[in-house]
């Protein structure tokens, strides 16, 4: 499973890509708001667990594995946000909020919460 | 309103003095595991804000403004937790993970979850 901190990367990734199509560090680095070094180490990670692929002054690219990771980490961030928004949150706290829950609480209620709203939408 | 960490206090000191009656600083720092000064500091801004009295060397009590607000948030907290075994979640991570979601989400999204939990119980 990916870490937090890997999810908060593949979901930007994954905006960039839908964005300007070729993404590079920088782009990451400006996204999520990190130094260039952070960006960098876990790019590297990504890369051993085949989620992205990247050559030395390169964009960086999704592996079919990482794609497919970053719309279901994606689909759980908008079925979080949705149901905030139903019970009458704001679009700005309901972005927020969905994104804290999401990667604060166990994975046991993330999966508990996401079964109760897809029963309840 | 009180900060996070105040509601942290808030709620300790209603269960220690559900369970003891007469609290020190001592039983505070060892029910949050924080370090004395920490407690010193925060009981000293209790005071301040008319939540609890206690004299030098003496017992921290609430004042029954403090009162009211202690049982305000560990109310809050059972309608999360209840909310969360309800769906599902396992006991220790519903505790767990209740704290969080009331700690960490913005004021809208907890009183938007509440009316929500309310009108599902």
């Amino acid at each position: 499973m990916a870490t937090r901190n890997m999810e908060d990367y593949l979901e930007a990734i994954l905006d960039l890509q839908n964005n300007k199509g070729y993404i590079k560090a920088k782009d990451i680095a400006d996204k999520l708001e990190v130094k260039r070094p952070s960006v960098s180490e876990m790019t590297k990670k990504l890369k051993e667990s085949n989620f992205v692929s990247y050559e030395k002054y390169g964009g960086i690219t999704f592996t079919e594995k990482g794609r497919k990771l970053a719309r279901e980490i994606r689909k759980r961030h908008d079925l979080f946000a949705d149901f905030l928004r139903i019970i009458g949150v704001s679009e700005k706290n309901s972005q927020r909020d969905a994104c804290k829950i999401e990667h604060d609480v166990s994975p046991e209620t993330v999966e508990c919460l996401i079964n109760f709203i897809k029963t309840i939408r």
